[in-house]
């Protein structure tokens, strides 16, 4: 059985254990004030080419949503997300837990757009009803869709123009900046969004996700924020020392490239064998349409997961590649499908 | 510079590094259904001979914390816990940002007692005040005292004569085990307690603590809460791991007495030059009152916290001790002690 | 200018005044616990033909839904609603605020149907989504539809099947009641739903909801959050007293059945000038379609609320009767439309 | 059976009742943006000499404070208090179920000093404990002290230096502000507090509190807040119209007067006749400390809370007067006092 369900199966790339054991003996301060997660936030910096940002190295994608969101947010005001945002349908009413409502906007391919967001504003107009004040998007999409350079700027300037905190959801950020069809770089997103995350779970790390906080009104206090949710970890060198590895060199983006090319050879293959898919998807979750049939078979030798009804003889499933991803997997994976198609 | 500061300066015993590294590229599940974590739940109620409890791994203590008592509790109950509780005074809150009060009883050991809890309930007596429902306590608590099972008994008998629930944050239980003062088995605590963590970050792993639920009451839909305040970690293989590696045989123990022994060194030698202690503590953390000079001393080679200012000439001193604090250093700090004394 | 606004635009029912006044000097217990809001409790109960309820009598509507929604769910459940429901559109996040989530479902006339709810249920299926466990449903819905006896019942089959609350909005209860088309009794609702409240504050009186709970479990210590949320008014008498006046006899019906005699004179006479409307309402709401230019005369006299454009001559407007609308500001409305039409 | 219990047994001052049965037919705008509302805001804002701070009128006083205290702190940010403050004892931890814990400074008179805040200001000094924000004071206290002026300079000294919030919970303000002791104007408040209200419930009010928002950076958005937990009444005129009647003249301070006129009547009686009081009180609370016999005896007639055991044999009682209680009960009291003695 090999898995293809998600981009979490494996455990972290060697580089990370090695670093992990090569300094483990060294004595650190605890919660976030060691040497190593020092030293990744400056070089995040770095490779950014921002000083001026802050940046915070918190365990999971749930917890950095909603700490970031709950302590931008005052009682009243509320986020916008697309209607398959990770917020809005698969954290557990996390965000609600901190007293913010969720808006919905009706997407087919998970993006936001400035004229979505203008219709949740104009529904909004007095104080019965909450505020709208954050816009969450999430790149890549939880259906694999990507935002180009200029999809971005325009939700940048509507944000500005009208009083919103623009907020990113990075947990596959690697995947979405190594898509074909990316134009943005890892130092644009400053320039557009107020806060953002750059995701290490789903791209090689054991835990850890680096809140990137641009606005400065937003920065304050941050650090108490986080150990309210329980997310300063007592070993936070944890968190430094792996995104210290990634981006030490360009593990981060080699990982990321990886998982997009296993994604790649199984979409063209398939889209040569006139299978059409259920999203426009160039990162590393795809979801193709098959028939029922040849799922029931690929079920007994691959995990996936079966994500969408689409006719009575047809399903979308869903296939997610990681840098884990072995190409010798995938190759007996196509070589399956050509079998029962 | 050596530090006493903490037990979790060091990274994680090497044979959970090791455990991590043979286990990487093995798919597993994802957010605590891997094949490690479902072991490890095993093992653990191996361990405490009781196959009718629950148990979750969660990353952080302060997490488990306000999981379990915003799980446990309806919004108008509060909890109760010494002054010197971990939830009243070192998590930024975080038990109120779930929408509860924390009582306090005044206690001078760290230890609550039948009649300082009976004396919150006779001041909350109807709708205009908290109901309170859940009594916290911390072994070892937070100024290194134990429970002897006598006290646990009695605190047992009181809060089940109330309806209390009653919550062991056992982030240094291990410790507490350990202590040649201890009379405990780690099998007695689900007779005595409803819940309870046993502490693995400050004992050797990397993060992770294993709650224990005990009273049926409390068990129902728990992963929906972890998953909302962030807690289900997508590697939750991660846990699974590290609490397999501590207690497949008796690592855990091993370490927890590693860690008291070094403490034991410390204070024996020091109560025979006649130093003073802020508190009984039989565990791995002491607090030596020593002369100001001497504290100053030590600073320039070793770090603490300085926890409380005695007299005009004497400090009471914070010194912790862990799975790896090295015996040698021991020796010099305590050679370099009586150098300054 | 008349206002048909709402209907909260007058203040009481001049016996609810001369009952105010007359035990004006009586001494009183506060919080509720004075006689007049325990002889209400127990004359609403005789109504209900139910000793076994609890009764809370509450300031207002909002105040009453996030107070019994927050005490009924524990953190992770949520509340299902029509996508028009107040809880959802108009009460500025209040659930929310309490930490619960509101799942929406799409309607077209307000009401919610276990169709409906089934979608919402099958769409949750693990501890990664919130867990749907309240069904909200308004009678009158906010578009003035009302519910009749057989939709109530397979409504509550559902919800006892499913294990779900089933909670009603009473807030113009009185007026879905005294509805040409309404087959319900007020003694019915115990038998249907767990919980619900008749509405004051919309049918005669200053301020004030009478909270009834039907399910046992839903009962204990409800004052507690009460008061918790700032509805334990200190003086209570003033809640107290009017209910007791509203179902002395039978005030509470013949201010509903004036209220919706109001709406029905006016929308038959516009259904016999041919005016279409946009919901079938048979309370005291309706929303005739009507020419742009007629909407801009009657704004010149009248108060009311523009609904929705319907396309580009037409838009619906809201009108709203009351106990205390004048027959004769009926009288003059309908021949202004007359006149403009 | 008279009941000095509390000062809020009766309804309300007459001329407010006559105000409300004369305004009764008057269609007014719902949710505070009435005619009479708006008045009564200008009103109150000509009596302080203010025309920049912002009034929100208000049912009651713990959801003043709990919308106040809310909208304005931050997640990670504490109230401090007295430890016999109103906040911290006796609203069912309605400030925690917002979120925000309520710190206890330890104090014999109810009133806070800049030591005592700078105590808790020195024991939180990082992020791992909550931040204190917002200095909770009640005027008149709970235990019937009031602040003078210099006091309360003081404390606004001290608050804008340290960057804290300032906020007065005046329930009792108008009984202060008559006291012989007293040295403030209502006008003086704006100047010293940033937020404070103006209690009209327990001073000849049915219902209604005036919150006063004098630092801007308070007051956006004030109006969700108070929509989302309840507060917005539908009908808020009733809040207006009580405030306009209130404050149109003298009777909100006549009626104050009257009420410790009454205090002061029977706590110099009973000082002559050698009774020690448990507080010094120069407001409409007083709590003399009388023979357990004669306490006995009392109950016969009269209602009052039995407030604190002081030895065997003599306990503390609370005698609360108010704007209704009358001068032949008074003397009647003191007549029976003088017979037990």
């Amino acid at each position: 059985m090999y898995s293809f369900k998600n981009d979490y199966a494996e455990g972290a790339h060697p580089r990370i254990l090695n670093a992990l054991m090569e300094s483990n003996f060294e004595q650190e301060d605890g919660y976030g004030e060691d040497r190593y997660s020092r030293k990744a936030v400056e070089l995040l910096k770095e490779k950014l080419g921002r000083t001026d940002v802050d940046i915070h190295l918190i365990p999971g994608g749930t917890q950095t949503n909603l700490i970031a969101i709950s302590a931008f947010l005052r009682p009243h005001e509320a986020a916008i997300a697309a209607n398959s945002g990770h917020i809005q349908t698969h954290e557990t009413g996390a965000i609600e837990a901190t007293g913010h409502k969720v808006l919905s906007v009706e997407t087919k391919d998970g993006k936001l757009t400035p004229k979505g967001i203008q219709e949740v504003l104009d529904a909004h107009t007095d104080e019965h009803m909450v505020k709208p004040k954050l816009v969450y998007i999430s790149n890549s999409t939880e259906i694999g869709s990507i935002y180009n350079k200029a999809e971005l700027q325009a939700l940048s300037n509507f944000c500005r123009e009208h009083n919103l905190i623009f907020y990113m959801d990075g947990a596959r950020l690697g995947s979405a900046l190594c898509s074909s069809e990316n134009d943005l770089k890892l130092s644009d997103f400053p320039e557009l969004v107020d806060a953002y995350y750059i995701g290490g779970t789903k791209n090689g790390a054991l835990i850890g996700e680096a809140l990137v906080i641009c606005r400065d009104s937003l920065k304050e206090d941050f650090r108490f924020h986080m150990k309210q949710k329980g997310a300063l970890l007592a070993k936070g060198r944890l968190l430094g020392i792996q995104f210290l590895e990634l981006f030490r060199d360009n593990l981060f983006f080699e990982l990321a490239q990886h998982a997009n090319n296993m994604a790649k050879r199984i979409s063209e293959e398939l889209k040569q064998a006139n299978i059409k898919f259920l999203t426009h998807s160039p990162s590393n979750q795809i979801f193709p349409i098959l028939p029922n049939g040849v799922i029931n078979e690929l079920q007994k030798n691959y995990a996936f997961i079966l994500w969408e009804k689409v006719d009575q003889d047809h399903s979308a499933i869903r296939i997610v590649t990681s840098w884990a991803t072995k190409e010798e997997a995938v190759d007996t994976f196509l070589g399956d499908i050509r079998k029962y198609l």
